[in-house]
């Protein structure tokens, strides 16, 4: 086996890109080692991961150009790719069990979302609101994978990431918790921006073409919408997702001013 | 020179996928044949494309996968690819001349905005808000596309995009007709959620990496924030968008009601 030999055995995967690989980095994931073009331009991002690649004793391999592009599966490496352990989803329970009842708390489900940019960006708007978790489906849904860790700019190393086998199961958890479920849906008449949400939320977000499944759907408290007045008639599914995050996030942040 | 010959002679361009081909005939877009995969499922999207095709007396070709293959710029075609006129970007003055002085108007402006995805998911909140008109420069920009069209599903084609030669003269221009400059900038201390937005509103949107552009920033009569709280402390550049887009339109909304 070649130093080089594709990283999927072993449960290794791969983080791809420079901003990715610094999040992985300071996200503390295990790495094994890096792959770094080696006439690759030694900006700032590069200098934190090599001196914290030092720091931790990860190897370094300096490589061509092509042999990175061998490795990559994004297509998009910037000349650097990690290869890492096989990422930890977490327990809705273990999250649950620590999360205090006078705070505030976000979670984000995602049914049916398979697009590996839209988890990313859904991802960087988590980060950015320090949502709990982000709840997905184990079938027919996107994963923590060198494409949607690319598409966070990293974030989605830093986010904690359920993985369920039935996402009901988990609504019924959550609401035996105390959260309330909102799940965004452009038949509801009920308004995203009217709505006042509880401190302790959960937003469900379906995917672009086929919203929220029927069961889940009728498992949700609150179905609100997004209202629109265009021809299209569709946004992308991170975006909606954004919008009613961020709604969320403001409305909770004047609350406690 | 053969029925297939590459679409990008003689000012022609695609428009690839179903949705994206089907907004292009609604809006009425100049379009010179339409090539379409032979052995097509044809859903909702296609009846309508091949019935419209048909009373406008569009061709259509029916073709071998591998030949729409060579035609795609996308590599996203779902078996169907329009040849169209190239897009005609319009004149700031004639959109400002035909604006109604009592109206709420909205215009965007992309400041360095390179990825076509980001162009499209944006042109999606336009369209779905309604916004007069989105201001790209004519360098170091995305453009009107096969891939910012097929991101936006369609939505593209129904916008009216201005490509200027200066970013400047044209707020120059937008504030000597009674228009309000909001500038989005991570630094401002003013949260976007505690702006009042005037009834004629500009929205400056600057790229990923470098925000807006020093000049720009300084001719912005506000520059307005999104607080984040998290790790990775960036958004994708289409969400930073369409959460100030839609706080606009919905107080607007909230202040006619």
């Amino acid at each position: 086996m070649s130093r080089f030999s594709r990283a999927k055995k072993n449960h290794l995967q791969t983080v791809e890109g420079r901003r990715s690989v610094l999040e992985s980095i300071r996200a503390d994931r295990k790495i094994q080692k890096i792959l770094l073009y080696k006439n690759i331009e030694k900006g700032k991002y590069l200098k934190e991961i090599i001196h914290t690649a030092e720091t931790k004793n990860i190897e370094i391999i300096y490589c061509q150009s092509d042999e990175l592009d061998k490795q990559s599966h994004t297509k998009k490496h910037q000349g650097i790719i990690a290869v890492v352990e096989d990422p930890k989803y977490h327990k809705l329970n273990d999250i649950l069990d620590n999360i205090s009842d006078s705070k505030n708390s976000l979670f984000i489900m995602l049914d049916g979302i398979q697009d590996p940019q839209n988890f990313g960006a859904i991802s960087r708007t988590a980060d950015a609101i320090s949502v709990e978790s982000i709840i997905i489906p184990e079938r027919r849904s996107v994963s923590i994978s060198p494409g949607s860790i690319r598409a966070s700019s990293g974030a989605l190393e830093h986010i904690k990431v359920c993985r369920v086998t039935n996402l009901n199961n988990s609504i019924k958890e959550l609401k035996l918790r105390g959260f309330t479920i909102y799940g965004l849906d452009g038949k509801s008449s009920d308004i995203y921006a009217d709505i006042k949400f509880e401190l302790k939320s959960v937003i469900v977000i379906g995917s672009e073409g086929k919203g929220i499944s029927d069961l889940v759907k009728k498992n949700c408290d609150h179905l609100v919408s997004i209202p629109m007045s265009g021809r299209v008639e569709s946004l992308n599914a991170s975006v909606s997702a954004s919008i009613v995050m961020y709604d969320y996030f403001m409305k909770i942040h004047a609350k406690k001013h």
